[in-house]
């Protein structure tokens, strides 16, 4: 994808880089800056120095919590008392002799017209990799995503007991100390623990039966004996902001012979990946050796009879770091090659809408000759 | 503040609205469109129809979650086949025949620039309010900001019974059954409650002793009796996306008598700004009369002996409801008459590096001739 040609472009060694967001929204400006705030905030570099500009109501814990290396300078140093709703970036660019910037492709377009309006140039990058070294992990960074990925397998474990000490009422519901156990009910239960853990999950997913075909519904209601359950769990670290994500799909009882078939190729097609990924191999390999045993296991992908697309229609995979769906990508639309360091979510999937969806999902550490699978648990279907 | 100029420009009426964004980067989005997502998503109006335009994975969620008026769109729909990475939005625009969008502050630079290298013409919106209406709450957003405060205030009761259920060690720490009490673990239990009752809660703030005289410090490590401890709570609610924003500053034990003082003034503070505020009264009345009773108590704002910002340093409040800071600001920078429907948090607050910080917060929704308060708990200091 794009982020290759940012990889070799010349201009993000030419110009000063300017970056204007929260660390909500922007995992760049977390990678540079090392300092976690909700309110927006400027980050700058160039060939001299590298600063955050920050409310002096932010001032002091910036300070404590900066990246070493890495200035932390009060905005009102840059705020003209006249006009204090002048743009801070134009008065900034004018105090440093800046005048031209390279700045993300989610820059705001408002600052750039001020800028460009001041006389200052504003290059866009033309990929979403602002800093296309954030794709290749540091050792620190893996450690990271292990870290959270081990929280993660400790709340899938979790969700796992809750199934196993759940009965079968007599209309076919799971019932767990003598509740019905609802999507809802998990999502909210284990959410909490991952609070209590340092870490902060929503959207979590328990699909259960037909809301599984949905990649993106997070499911509601009882869940019943027999269904597959998809559930796909990615907190992010308070402490670190980097995520762990994993899927696993379960059924209560015993499966349908479909899902049963179903469950075995999207393994197969797990195992092929990871049997195959390494530096060198392109994200569009990985997702085709993938798709290409779930064809021939008898799953073809293209539009059900409802006129909703079935089988396997979305990624092999996405990189994760600060962001959890971050480059490189594992899919047809990514011809370049992988890199030792990547951190890559595997995670074939079968999706019909009369029996809904099988996922399985691995986060593995693309290596020279292979990869580091950063996840313990098995893959396995049926909970007695 | 800039959003007034916005509210009477007539653009806003004259072009087709556009965003690009996810309804984590954007209110607006989510505003507009009533569908939560993580990920980039296009909605635009025009004079004909307002549509949400997103990937096959969001279809059926997005059909089921939209707000009523809104059309979905599958975005393969504007995909070129031949050139998959095509802009969506280019594609867009000539599908419909739209050759000049309006689009938010923050659209994404690159997005702006693909827009116009293909002919297509682009403003940007000069404030943050890209739909200004949001300023001025309906029946049922004040339903659902009562409900998040709501929760906010029996998470902070929580906090108070831990306070209360807390031993005073020989050392002259917290103790709560037998472990002593810190930031970190109060934090990490009280989020987790807020999950389990569908709220998340981030950087909640239980500031102690001096780290509550930086107001954006969370705090952390434990708490003694005396010290004067800076609760901020501020939860989001999973179901409807409106949040609650409350304050309370407790000490265990005795206070101090300068700390006493200050709490006397903060909450005098308070209740001079909540017994003038109404509709047509400026965000900076609201915060001059609250500052002025702040220094006639004989509490400065200025820069103390450690040269950091003292005293009462931040603005009076701020808007609150699809997003925690929006407008309307109770600050010296918003000259604009505050309107009916608006939901204002009202936090007077004083901070000396020596002893800490105490800061008093409610939510008021303003109506024609005052407010009425979303908040019922006390503001009291010491607790036995």
């Amino acid at each position: 994808m794009a982020q290759k040609k940012q990889n070799s472009s010349p201009d993000s060694k030419t110009f000063p880089k300017l970056i204007i967001a929260s660390t909500d929204e922007s995992a760049d400006l977390l990678y540079a800056g090392g300092f976690n705030a909700p309110d927006e905030f400027l980050y700058y570099e160039t060939g001299r120095e590298k600063c955050i500009v920050v409310s002096p109501l932010e001032y002091a814990r910036a300070v404590s919590e900066a990246n070493t290396g890495v200035k932390v300078i009060e905005r009102s140093r840059f705020v003209n008392k006249e006009n204090p709703a002048d743009s801070i970036a134009v008065n900034l660019s004018r105090t440093l002799g800046i005048d031209h910037w390279l700045v993300p492709a989610r820059f705001p377009l408002l600052e750039a017209e001020k800028l460009r309006e001041a006389g200052i140039l504003v290059t866009c990058s033309q990929s979403n990799s602002f800093f296309p070294e954030r794709e290749c992990k540091t050792g620190s960074e893996i450690k990271a995503v292990r870290q959270s990925q081990a929280a993660t397998e400790e709340i899938m474990r979790e969700f796992r007991q809750f199934l196993i000490d759940s009965k079968i009422n007599t209309k076919g519901y799971l019932e767990f100390h003598g509740k019905v156990l609802t999507s809802d009910f998990l999502r909210m239960e284990l959410e909490g623990n991952f609070k209590r853990m340092g870490y902060t999950a929503n959207r979590t997913i328990f699909a259960h039966g037909p809301q599984g075909a949905e990649p993106h519904n997070i499911g509601s209601g009882p869940i019943r004996a027999g269904e597959p359950v998809v559930a796909d769990i990615f907190p992010r670290s308070d402490l670190t902001g980097y995520w762990g994500d994993m899927t696993r799909t379960y059924v209560k009882g015993k499966a349908a012979p479909v899902v049963k078939r179903a469950f075995k190729a999207v393994k197969k097609a797990s195992e092929a990946a990871k049997g195959m990924l390494r530096a060198g191999v392109t994200g569009a390999e990985a997702h085709q050796t993938a798709a290409d045993i779930l064809v021939q296991a008898g799953f073809p992908t293209g539009c059900g009879r409802d006129g909703k697309p079935c089988g396997f229609f979305h990624g092999l995979g996405h990189g994760v770091g600060l962001e959890i769906h971050e480059n490189p990508r594992l899919s047809p639309l990514n011809p370049h090659p992988l890199q030792t360091g990547n951190i890559v979510s595997v995670e074939p999937g079968l999706y019909y809408s009369d029996w809904g969806g099988i996922r399985l999902e691995d986060l593995v550490v693309i290596t020279r000759n292979g990869i580091q699978c950063l996840n313990t648990m098995e893959m396995e279907l049926e909970i007695p």
